[in-house]
């Protein structure tokens, strides 16, 4: 049996990529971006009027004119207007380009216009107010995102202010989560006295989706000929096979000789960590890898977050996973000699400190569980005490905050 | 002019159902639940065993028995075998139920079989152990989900445990998100030297689809016939129109008088807060709302999260949205006497302390700042002077940890 940190290391050994392609930037939240995007122009991309009033020269103003003629008006929009003398102003809208004979822009709640002459109360007049100057936020051919972002709404914004429509971005794997296990039946049906109903499969699908992967769905039946065919058409047609279930040490359990048989090399089987002590993981030749995790929900769940996204983040190239630490809520007691990934509520005290408290479980069993909490706390196998305030590292798995 | 404290108030009054749906469990994602979700039966549903192995009686063991005569083998989903005297066992998988005539399971790792016989190595053994009792996770209606839950990963776990295949959800409101100014083109078109690109509707179409809400997009010119016909329409079909840009103090600002004409209510106008200080919100008598945000992509993004992102919240009836705090990360001086909401970045120390860092911004005008940020923390107009290491209320656009 290994350990979280060998089998850690293992997994993310086997990271790949899957290519790129071009996606409409209004379909590409949550993907990964593979290109870097540039301005196409400088930003603003001319001085630009950040308040309804009047453009005047500073100079003017200094000079101790407080009434400007009214040149001519102008919108945003429009190719500017210009003055001729000091004496002389533009009125101006937010978002219109600056005139170029003049650098200073005062606002309507600031003067009073009568018969063509705008009159500036007595106020500060800062030369350059109110104007947002040509390039100041970036220039020409700035990356204004890197390549290895993860496509969020600003992404989106700076996709569509620089007039990249196409937006090249990260192949996700092709994903197939296949369960086995003839107590099993789908989710529409009547489970008997000793049957349950399928979840694992929609609760991984269902979580990748956050990722924006939509995995195939697949449920075989506890028959070792029928199990050999599928998995083998699987591995010609996905990238990865996640397995829930099937690989203890049951004498039904036919996918372990399946696997041997198409020619799956074991990487590892059995993590030193509860929940999730069964997992195992492997690959063939061409590169196909292979999650199998427990079947009980719990397990499958923390092998998902804290082995697969981890994978996936890494063969995607992201570069925005960070690790995230809390600080427990009260004292725990775990005896065994195994990592234990705690299942956490956390939220931030106003003191600014994140907080998790532990679930009051039945142990890896209780799914329910997962819905009041929203992360793995990974408590170290060396210790069997921890105590309250201390901090150790957490896996989120839904938004914390 | 109000206080970001009123102006929350008076969208916040403006709450409202839009409704309910059945949706399908797989296509729920990210919708708020509307009914709670009960047991159909006990969780687990069966004593379930947990590990593969043998099924005894623990009086057998008790008085010193350590061999077992198999009296047959039972997969998981099967009816269950029984025993006849305490010297028999079950040879039994995973997720298999417990033979009622039995009550302790010993692993595979800690027998050995040979001529249908177990002999049990020389271990300790608890009553009840590797078996996970019916109905210990929860009783035949149980709520397991309530109404008002944000449905995540476990909850469709849970729904597919139960059975539930069709979900009642909340509707979402019906939005629109209207830009106007001629100064503005589309992604795929070419700028003058004078013109910008219309982002802020993507972004916030972005940002909505978060929610699940999948607004409508329209672009209208800088037309007073035009507008108040298109808007008028508007009104009919959607439930809130999103505007961004247009309700400044400009001359070529047609929309405020368009409002007037079609009977919208002005609710407020201009909060005294940076960015988003022209902020003006609305209803008409048929209680359609009409947020108007600023122009300038950040002051549009504050807006939105700030406050139209708690009224869906609310109007939806979700339980989930809390309160967030952070740890300012460094001194910032802010003089004006409004409030500001500076965009931050945080993180978790490795004390589990939420750090927020200013962003290194030019103002509100920096749309590209929100890639490198993910919050805007909320500091109060009566102060000047933000110490490091005080706490401030953040608001997160992006998931944050």
């Amino acid at each position: 049996m290994i350990t979280v940190h060998e089998a850690e290391t293992i997994i993310l050994d086997q990271y790949v990529g899957f290519g790129t392609e071009y996606v409409h930037f209004e379909a590409a939240m949550g993907r990964v971006l593979a290109e870097d995007i540039l301005c196409d122009r400088e930003l603003p991309p001319y001085d630009r009027v950040t308040m309804d009033g009047i453009a005047l020269k500073f100079d003017g103003f200094n000079h101790g004119l407080r009434n400007f003629a009214i040149r001519g008006s102008q919108a945003a929009g429009d190719l500017p207007l210009e003055i001729f003398d000091e004496g002389q102003c533009i009125e101006i809208m937010t978002g219109a380009a600056l005139p170029a004979s003049t650098d200073t822009v005062i606002r309507y709640e600031d003067i009073k216009i009568e018969n063509g002459v705008a009159a500036i109360d007595d106020i500060n007049v800062k030369k350059g107010q109110n104007v947002h100057y040509k390039g100041r936020d970036r220039k020409q051919n700035d990356i204004v995102a890197k390549a290895g972002n993860l496509i969020d709404s600003s992404v989106i914004s700076i996709a569509a202010t620089v007039g990249k429509a196409q937006l090249l971005v990260k192949k996700n794997p092709k994903v197939i989560i296949v369960s086995t296990g003839d107590e099993l039946v789908d989710v529409n049906e009547q489970p008997t006295a000793y049957q349950v109903r399928r979840s694992n499969s929609y609760t991984i699908k269902a979580a990748l989706e956050q990722f924006q992967i939509h995995p195939d769905l697949l449920h075989m039946p506890d028959d070792q000929q029928i199990i050999e065919t599928k998995l083998a058409s699987c591995l010609e047609t996905h990238d990865v096979i996640i397995l829930s279930g099937g690989v203890s040490m049951g004498k039904y359990d036919y996918l372990p000789a399946a696997l041997k048989k198409l020619e799956v090399t074991e990487l590892f089987h059995k993590v030193k960590q509860r929940p999730g002590k069964p997992f195992w993981f492997g690959k063939n030749e061409a590169g196909k890898l292979i999650f199998a995790f427990p079947g009980n929900p719990v397990s499958a769940f923390l092998c998902l977050h804290r082995y697969f996204v981890p994978w996936l983040e890494l063969s995607l190239g992201l570069l925005t996973s960070k690790k995230v630490f809390a600080i427990l809520g009260e004292d725990v007691q775990f005896t065994a000699p195994l990592t234990y990934f705690m299942q956490v509520k956390t939220e931030t005290n106003e003191a600014g400190h994140l907080i998790a408290y532990p679930a009051q479980g039945n142990g890896s069993g209780d799914l329910a569980n997962l819905l009041d909490t929203n992360a793995f706390m990974e408590l170290p196998a060396e210790s069997t005490n921890f105590i309250k305030g201390t901090v150790y590292r957490i896996w989120p798995y839904k938004r914390i905050l």
